[in-house]
């Protein structure tokens, strides 16, 4: 359920901890401590406020709230009993549904890390994809216990500000989401390119598996972003672009089977809060890329 | 056995027409034919005159003679009664070697072309990717007989022009052989780009596999072309270059994961005679290609 | 003085025709027809409706009407006796202060144009340079009578739908402006380049001088267009852009002196209403360009 | 006169010394002691131990070396009194004709140099575009002492280098020639664009100078480079090239005027033994360049 800020400012105690004790797993104490400090001017005020709580109380209790988050696409999510909030955020990167081996794996690194650090493996899910949350999780069982506490930590302030973003609105949110967009130029007429199909490939793997499909509009770009409103999953990613179609359909003369047919552009991303901007300038027989704002 | 064309303008009918005889297949008449038009200054001069002959022929003897020609990836292919060359030729693009399935479509698409045209689909397999050879197939058994007698003709030009080009040396060889060839710059440091591993490889359908490697050198070129000294088959093709690794070899801040890694470069092949220059400019954040000369 | 649509369609006939009785010169009679069709959904369709009125009017008028245009630069011009509007159209492109070897040639080509067709030279001057009136001037004196009667009646509806827009707002406003932009990006970094200096200059001849000087933003944009809010004046044109600078104040080996320096683009405008989004993409050793929309 | 090494390694002393003996200003005791050094295996090491005398001499030696050379643009030039070398020298980047207002400028800089180091300003002048000579002689007045003999010393490596290779063939020859060269790319039509006029000027202060003009060949380049066979002059520089001209001729719509007409592509020189590839890959809307190899 959404609640204003501004009513979250001005009701009772109680409510307010209803309303929002579950961003932080299992501990509503950063909630009622929360509660005591209102008004917040902006909802990124509120949500550093609860930062804020966790990072000034004991080590020892900061350690149990992290031993209190479930294990990635561990048991308990598949047994149920973990919150809504970790269950949604775990199946938008396909965690809900590993193959045996797959869970094998993650269980594994899973055992290894909490044997390591004495707490499960957090990441924020939902800016990652799949390769990337297996790369960190082999890159941070390489740390060393005070570099992986703060690497845990950070996590969870991902998770929660999206998670505040998502309940609460009102003056000065908090920057969570990212924005992939692309556009393509026919330099060959001096014209946006109109009707192109536009693929979004993200890989897993060696294998890439289509996202999003669009067709550029009379301004040669796509009516939305291709990802907007939400962060930029880590990883890696292709556009495919279908210029050979749109050179063909013109009537212009470029080799059978044409030089260009479907052109692959190929690129990662690691901001998730970014702007990327990924546009292709192409003729028949030449193009270009550059990650653009 | 390679032969010089000066050799071959002095040597005995019977010698000469034993040493080029099996270039037109099953038609040692077009070799005896050229016996007595020597000398010819130039080795396309002779294939030339190969050539006419041919094309000067009865319409019966054209028939009879494209009808001596095997059946692509037939059983003639598989019991071993066709010439040495077609053997060779054929094997070159994979089709000694075809499944079950796959000789079946090709068994299955020569009757048919066979039915309607009554000679075998023959076609110079070194200029083509099995790919292509598909694709000609299908588009040739739309022709009508003229435009299709007229096609394979010229398909058996192709063929003849390569076999000579292989049997004789000397002047005015004629233009048979194609070249692909890359080159890496690096535009952020305004040098070639060295080192970087380059792989190419061609598409059967929806998947590619690697046919060649290379490593650019201190000119940010390969040491030889990617393909060169034979036709450059039809098909489509992706370049890939290991640009990642070359800037975060030298230190430069790509982002963590780098937004170019391996960059992708896909285009087509038409003219198998033809120069094609692929290169890539390249940054860490921005790329271009064309097809240069 | 500025009038509201609404209050064109509801003011007595006489304070319409006083209004915007002078939009067509020396011709009352257009606004007068007008005041009769009232009221005009959008400002377009009024404008539409009075070419319309002129369109329709016979031969004998029309050319009467074209016959009461001032001279372009001519003696009328300096004697004052024009129109208000004429003043300023002849100021904004420098015609108010040729040098008398101009004014010459200026007036050798009108009185030319007068004996040919029997009125004087009309062209809309907001919308080109100095240059391409004078090419506009001489390729219309090449023209046949019914291309060139046709050509400045064009200038009239052209020079018309200025003055509208400049005195009527309102609804469906007609399409009067165009817009030049640019943007600078940093291929080497992967950013906006961010305070850059970019002139423009126009072409005179073989000369450029400097009509606007400008700072890139930290989107690498001016924070107004180079040019925006009027015609883009048919011509040429160069940006400069201070590279050198750029990439040197970022500690960047770029050679002594830099490879690049000031980056000239050299380019016309051909559409006065139209949107040329002129970028620079750089590095310290290459570049590129294209129109942009 | 032109020797060979051959011929060098052979001669009686007194031949050698008449025949390199002015390669090192006024200073035969240089060619004097190489004299009993030969035979030298390469060029270069006939210059390196000519060299290597020199930076062995005693200071004073040095000293007295270094004054024995004529001022730049000095009096003695006008009065006839120096080597022939050094007169060519000086014609070639125009320091025999200088107005008398440079000429003052470059006496006055002398009379401080001499000054402030006790021997005349001493620069490569084949090396240098006369705006780079400037910007030489007042970098260089900020020297101290130190750092400024080195400087002066290097110069006049560089100037006796290009003497032998001027005098002496054989093998190994010093390395003093750089090249420049470009060429067109068509990627509208993805081919070479042939018969395209290119201008380079050389920039002297805000003005620039057409010193060469040429035309591209069947592949795009022209026919020998822009500048070879010689030290690059330091210094900027501007390519200009006809597109609008191709464009127009091959009857494609560019816009009236064309978008793009006259391409300038403005960089500067700063290696005289480089290699500068600078080419345009262009369409009628969009272009772009890079310092190729």
């Amino acid at each position: 359920m959404m609640h204003t800020l501004d009513a979250l400012n001005r009701m009772p105690d109680g409510d307010f901890i209803a309303a929002i004790g579950d961003t932080f797993e299992v501990a509503s104490w950063v909630a009622e401590s929360a509660a005591a400090r209102r008004p917040f001017p902006t909802v990124a005020a509120l949500h550093g406020a609860m930062v804020g709580m966790v990072r000034a109380a004991p080590r020892e209790r900061q350690l149990e709230f992290l031993r209190g988050h479930p294990d990635l696409a561990g048991k308990a999510a598949r047994a149920g009993s973990i919150t809504d909030d970790s269950k949604h955020e775990q199946a938008s990167v396909g965690l809900d549904s590993l193959s045996e081996v797959e869970f094998a794996r993650f269980h594994h690194l899973n055992d290894a890390y909490k044997a390591k650090f004495g707490f499960p493996f957090i990441v924020c899910v939902r800016r990652h994809t799949r390769d990337s949350i297996l790369a960190q999780f082999e890159r941070r069982l390489g740390h060393d216990a005070a570099t992986e506490f703060a690497a845990a930590m950070q996590e969870v302030f991902c998770i929660t500000r999206l998670r505040i973003a998502a309940k609460v609105t009102g003056d000065g949110m908090p920057e969570v989401n990212g924005r992939l967009s692309t556009h393509v130029l026919d330099t060959h007429a001096g014209r946006p390119a109109v009707g192109v199909t536009v693929e979004l490939y993200e890989f897993a793997g060696p294998n890439a598996h289509c996202i999003h499909t669009d067709i550029t509009n009379a301004d040669g770009r796509t009516d939305k972003p291709l990802i907007g409103g939400r962060p930029l999953p880590i990883g890696r990613y292709e556009l495919r672009f279908a210029v050979g179609n749109h050179f063909r359909s013109k009537g212009i003369e470029c080799g059978d089977p044409p030089f260009l047919d479907i052109v692959p552009l190929r690129f990662s991303i690691a901001e998730p809060e970014g702007h990327y901007h990924v546009p292709l300038l192409c003729t028949p027989w030449s193009y270009s890329t550059y990650r653009g704002s």
